[in-house]
């Protein structure tokens, strides 16, 4: 960062041979979060975890982030400190500094809203995209895919577990940490074992899998039997009916990482943060199969796994 | 750039020997603009032309630009398609690609908003800065200081002049155009006339002139016989009492320069855009007084050039 806040804009500079990876992501008021159950630290961490999860997914090392904020004219100073206290912390566990951003009034009751760009740096021609894939790669992810929406669904029944599985959801679903380390560990590895095209789970693993399977011309397979459906079940315990399975593919928020890699990706020690989910191959751009854990393979209609918010 | 919409964030390359100057700028609804009398292709012409203008300042070529956009749940396809279309028609004029963004919902009734994201290539350490002027440097401006003033006061007066200088103010409201070949054109500049500070007059001149001289660690005084006063009237007209050095001290969204600069500035070709206006002198760190038409010197009070949204 060669000049930060106090101009009409920050200037970076990334190293030779390096790329700019560029992303904006935004946070709504009762759409991504309520403050109900959501506290303003909550909200400003999670606006710099959900940001900063994009450039794990390209690989990239975080350079500076942009806060626009738009604060309702009712707001009041503490709960701006609060958000703005989040935010930072997300920011300094990432390594990312503040480098710009907007405050903007909003009409009173019209909501908060957060948007957040960040810059990262990647080698050149290195930096993971959607695309490359190719068929016979398998998929990999990283974390538990359903756990955020686990958490959600525990706040939005009222419940607010103190401690144990369900505490760990709540908390996926508030701070999300980034997988920067993970996405830099990705790129470092050599071509033999490196992924050919990595997308964040921010609109859960089903979406995530189809996007990346589209723009890599190709189909996928995920397998219900490598889905943490026990996890998944021991983090609802008392939310009464709960589908693991339909949780885990369409649960959005975790903000995990999505990988297409061939075999020899399993050799490398960054691997061990993976567990493998599924395979692509040839067929319509996008469309989705799951291998059920009877063996049957059927269609994964678009409608489960479209971004429902 | 190297990788545009699709991806989990666009890359960038700035060439060898260039910086990333990047800025966010948001516009919500009524609070930049009303949908009484803004049409959403003038609300995203706008909103490309205002973060836009924050390239111009630092004399940056753009590269590319992202926007989040935050829709409340009635908006109709139609209207997102001609604020579509007014935003990427400004992006066509200035030559810059959009590479990116993020669509939100917003609940209903809760309003309209853009987050812009901009990024443009300036040479290594030749960006402008807001600091970095001297004293006796003189400040210039591009534009008509106070036009979009003037519009914005025939709007919310109800009227809206077909032709003429209250057009033309009304235009200058709703379609700022960045002053992107002005910024190339000063920064291309030799040493020795090229400014030593810039900034755009997004919120007026004299809060533009502060905020600069604040940086520099200077005081500034400007000229009420070098403001446009006859100007202002003349697009004024009919709106009845109008104090035409109010308007052009504090009018804001006018997105032209205002750069600090030796006199050797005047001797250059590009100088033919701008109007001296004032200079900068020693004093308290962002002072201002106006040199009255009598001759006689009085200090500028913040409350009349706060920002006043």
């Amino acid at each position: 960062v060669v000049t930060g806040i106090g101009h009409d804009c920050a200037i970076i500079a990334p190293r030779r041979g390096e790329h700019v990876a560029w992303h904006v992501d935004d946070q709504v008021e009762d759409i991504h979060f309520r403050r109900r159950w959501a506290t303003f630290e909550d909200v400003g961490w999670k606006a710099a975890g959900a940001a900063l999860s994009d450039l794990a997914a390209v690989g990239a090392r975080p350079l500076g982030v942009q806060l626009a904020l738009q604060l309702p004219r009712e707001l009041d100073d503490r709960s701006v400190l609060a958000l703005a206290r989040g935010f930072v912390r997300a920011l300094a566990r990432a390594g990312a500094p503040l480098v710009g951003g907007n405050v903007a009034a909003r009409p009173r009751g019209t909501g908060l809203s957060l948007s957040v760009s960040v810059a990262g740096a990647t080698r050149a021609g290195r930096a993971f995209m959607r695309s490359g894939a190719r068929a016979g790669d398998r998929l990999y992810t990283t974390g538990v895919p359903g756990l955020a929406r686990v958490g959600l669904l525990l706040l939005e029944g009222g419940e607010r577990p103190r401690r144990g599985a369900g505490a760990a959801a709540v908390a996926k679903l508030l701070r999300p940490v980034p997988r920067l380390e993970v996405g830099l560990a990705l790129a470092a590895l050599p071509a033999a074992r490196r992924p050919r095209a990595a997308i964040d789970t921010s609109d859960g693993l089903s979406t995530a899998a189809s996007q990346l399977a589209r723009a890599s011309g190709l189909g996928a397979t995920l397998d219900e039997s490598a889905l943490p459906r026990a996890a998944l079940a021991r983090a609802a315990r008392g939310l009464g009916p709960f589908d693991a399975t339909e949780t885990a593919l369409t649960g959005g928020e975790d903000y995990e990482l999505l990988v297409a890699a061939p075999r020899a990706f399993e050799r490398s020690r960054v691997s061990e943060r993976f567990s493998c989910v599924g395979a692509l191959e040839p067929g319509e751009p996008g469309t989705l199969r799951l291998r059920k854990m009877s063996g049957a393979i059927v269609p994964l209609e678009p409608t489960e796994y479209r971004h429902r918010r």
